[in-house]
């Protein structure tokens, strides 16, 4: 890129997305870009790219643009930036790297695209318009209230194994027989790992728990409803993986 | 922080301290910042975060100002710096990002607070002066010299099994009979992983001893007294984690 | 680097060569060098340095500088920006650190060096020419045809287990009773992984194969023939390991 825009400032903000994993590094993605300068955001998971996938850049409405491949994992970024103001596919080789591989558009294309983007270029000129609903889309999972009880499941796993659920903290007034407050207590059903569920308290911080005790809380990384264990794994304490559902009920008094 | 502070340098140091080790990012920011030019210092340890740890930024005698938790976190690396010039509590909140999580004060304080710094805001601007003697310190293990030997213990294991020491290389010319050159050997004991003690000699070098072999060292990116294997894990070799005691005698002769 | 050279743009290409690798470190850097504009280039692979390698600074015909140990770490990456122009060991200690240790050669000799080149330093002023055929080389092992087979073995093996094999995709069609189209099978063969050897097809992108089915492939990170796995490890499939032989036939007919 420093080829193409000598003075552009570049920023790595991940290279440790999961292999394969298009959801998590969506979701990483349009957790960051709002805390970012209006600018240019590359973003690849690997080894989507190579496949028939069609390479794209889009400008939000908010002056952004993004370059990357076309199977969702741009598009939740972008509605945090306001929504889709132009999208276009990629095809002006002449902006590409003068050899390009099957495999490693990160490199080939999307960067050296990114970079003439950064230069000023118009987006335009990177290749003919998509309509936007004709863009893929990735469906993140919502969870339901059935049953007096919120049916989420687990959205993302952090290094720490704390655990980001679908919903909002919002969702937990809804079963709480009363408003939720630091110590209000819920019943977490995670299946075998925690037979007849186990009793989890809402708070605020790690630090109101004490250390591997656990606690439902606001996902200050992620923006939305999580469960921790303080200097502990979550993941490891309930059993969860990816999309491993999870129930709350409010707790039986 | 370049939304704040758009001229602004960015290098990351370290992102691989061990979680919650307050200890090991306190010693590797001590060994780092000496070798930086003057600026602005940003360092946090999950998850003390959001607990009831101060915010605070202090100015160190060289001219660099640090931001960070008040949990001791900050102050070896301030020593190196020449000392607390000011400290001060972080309350103007005017200075955050709009909206403060409880959890992730690296992003929502500690680093709007630091770009403000960068552009040139007095430091008195952040918040109240602190008494310098009211900063939460973090005592280090120190080695003690007992029946002519030398009971220390493991600050540090890298990622090479290579353990940092407590105490200096001159603390073994207290208990060699004679002087400490490459080459002179010690009885290194660690309990049962070294049944009777290990022979291991003094060397300035790894490439001093042969692959799989042991060597007494000044490890220099600690800054002090290490025991380290050629090629292989020291921490293995010896059964050693973090504050696991070592004695060190003179070779029987 | 800054405190010496306060305009320099720095830019990390690696943190996560294996540990002792040299040969490692030397292919991944002669395949980034030719993708970044010319400038000096730092490269060290633990912990090779603070044995008796010489340090030297070496001049590329394309005009990068590239500043390490004379072990063979950077002469591929040479190669690829022209070859070496000119030569030199590192001994003017005035451009190193003030106290120089034993072990940490990048940091206190390497870096500030680097630095004061960026600064525009003559690399006459480093210290004394090498003729360059001293410098210490590699070797990389080269397949050999051998009974209307290729006989190769792995060079490298990335994070996701892709094996990078020695020798270039042409070398298939020497071995193939026709053109190699995508599709085309062959034999492999690793040992006691593959009693009687799988068959293998070659195709240009993972995505061309089934999620769990091998490919042969040109790898475009590293330059040359490769064997994958897609969205799984070869590494682990055919129990390779660096170095391991393989053997690659036509498929019987």
């Amino acid at each position: 890129m420093w080829s193409i825009a000598p003075d552009a400032r570049l920023l790595d903000l991940s290279h440790s997305v999961r292999k394969y994993a298009i959801r998590d590094g969506a979701l990483l993605l349009s957790r960051m870009v709002g805390y970012l300068p209006v600018g240019v955001h590359v973003a690849v998971v690997d080894p989507g790219v190579g496949t028939a996938r069609r390479p794209i850049a889009i400008r939000a409405a908010r002056g952004d643009r993004l370059v990357g491949p076309d199977n969702g994992l741009l598009l939740p970024a972008v509605r945090v930036l306001g929504g889709v103001a132009a999208a276009h596919e990629i095809t002006a080789t002449e902006l590409f790297l003068p050899r390009v591989s099957s495999t490693f558009h990160g490199r080939d294309i999307f960067s050296p695209v990114a970079a003439h983007l950064a230069n000023g270029l118009p987006i335009e000129r990177v290749g003919p318009a998509i309509d936007p609903a004709d863009l893929v889309d990735l469906r993140f999972p919502e969870p339901e209230l059935r049953d007096g009880g919120l049916d989420t499941s687990v959205l993302f796993i952090d290094s720490y194994g704390n655990c980001r659920l679908a919903g909002q903290p919002e969702d937990l007034e809804r079963i709480a027989r009363g408003p939720v407050v630091p110590g209000t207590s819920f019943r977490v059903d995670s299946g075998s790992a925690t037979p007849g569920g186990l009793a989890v308290e809402w708070h605020p911080t790690f630090g109101d728990v004490a250390a591997g005790e656990p606690l439902l809380y606001e996902d200050a990384d992620y923006g939305g409803l999580g469960i921790a264990v303080n200097q502990a794994s979550a993941a490891e304490r309930f059993g969860l993986e990816i999309d491993s559902p999870v129930r709350i009920e409010a707790a039986r008094t």
